[in-house]
């Protein structure tokens, strides 16, 4: 009780003065991702849970009636902004050389050097990681948490912050449900008690289940943000 | 370049100081480990890689011969913990409230609350998390990275420094290749290419493939940890 301020809180002191300084660069891209109309989702998940692979999946069902793009955020490699571009959409990578989330001075670089047209929604994939990105606000309309039936039933309560403030929770990989053993109704409960707000999709990117609904969600974002266009 | 030291820039230089204070700490307790012959190993991935699941086999099949105990580190809940305590070999949960990874203060703490009978092997499961915890020592004499065949062959590249460290990289769910996209081969190449003298492991918690050897190398370690006991 009486410890001296010890080097673990001064790092807490100085994210916060980072957190707030973060939050109003956040501000000034949420005004002009609202100038343009521009959807933005920011997807949040731990590493393999198919963020890439939902974007790959939603950007080709979206792509011929609404202009996508993707801002791919990774410690190393260009793979998955390749992977976008392979789809016909304008994907940039963002490399944070080690840091653990994107934050809104990433985003701002990344958007000036990507150079995008125009866009009806911006997808930002955030690092794999279910802990850091959670306090980065990145100017989003809204945080999508992803959870894989493969990591198990037990995560949104081990995981609560990411759970609480995503207004969207994504099941990935549903196909795989019938193998393992996933209590769905378990994983519901968890993310309801957390969120009761929150709107929860299982879906599976390699049978298509949910997918849908997902694309149905983001048109109905879109025309919520711009209701005299829709 | 001409820049002004920015708010994250203050984070990194505050997160140095950390981290020297933290390996300071990180010796006091190698030291204390070496004192009693206690071989200790921080396990390292993200969540839902199968950290819990790989320590419930491995303890019940080292119980009878060595005394193991368990640091379980998670942001919130106590469940991992009641899993190990449920095999009969004593474990400790720390709760982070919220950080994103363990550091040797928590590790102090952690062991002074669990007062653990004196220990073969200390396994420390590190938080979910493939970034964060890599550069923080607790006193270990080696890591571990696990990496599940859900997450995909592209991981070792994509988060390089984990699995650039760790001494051993856990393939688990192995008996899922069969239904995956997993290119074994690969995943082996990357960690061969970021650390040349890494060992690898491919084990499946649920068929058993693998832990023989995986107890094994524990044992051997061990062994060489302190010769003289044999």
């Amino acid at each position: 009780m009486a410890d001296r301020p010890d080097e673990a809180q001064k790092v807490i002191q100085v994210q916060r003065k980072a957190l707030a300084a973060n939050e109003a660069r956040a501000q000034r891209l949420r005004r002009g991702f609202a100038e343009r109309g521009t959807l933005v989702v920011n997807l949040i998940s731990s590493p393999g849970s198919g963020k890439t692979t939902l974007l790959e999946r939603t950007v080709a069902m979206l792509r011929d009636e609404l202009r996508c793009g993707v801002l791919e955020g990774d410690v190393a490699t260009e793979r998955d902004a390749d992977r976008i571009r392979a789809q016909g959409v304008p994907a940039h990578q963002i490399l944070t050389g080690g840091a653990c989330h994107l934050d809104a001075r990433l985003v701002e670089r990344g958007l000036a050097e990507a150079s995008f047209p125009d866009l009806d929604i911006l997808f930002i994939e955030n690092v794999g990681n279910l802990i850091c990105p959670t306090n980065y606000d990145l100017g989003e309309d809204f945080k999508v948490a992803l959870l894989s039936v493969a990591e198990g039933d037990d995560k949104p309560f081990k995981y609560p912050a990411i759970f609480s403030r995503a207004e969207v929770t994504v099941i990935t990989k549903g196909d795989h449900i019938p193998h393992l053993a996933f209590d769905l109704d378990a994983v519901r409960d968890q993310i309801t008690t957390l969120n009761p707000n929150g709107r929860f999709l299982v879906t599976s990117s390699t049978s298509g289940q949910g997918l849908d609904d997902w694309c149905g969600l983001l048109r109905a974002q879109l025309s919520a943000k711009r209701p005299h266009k829709g």
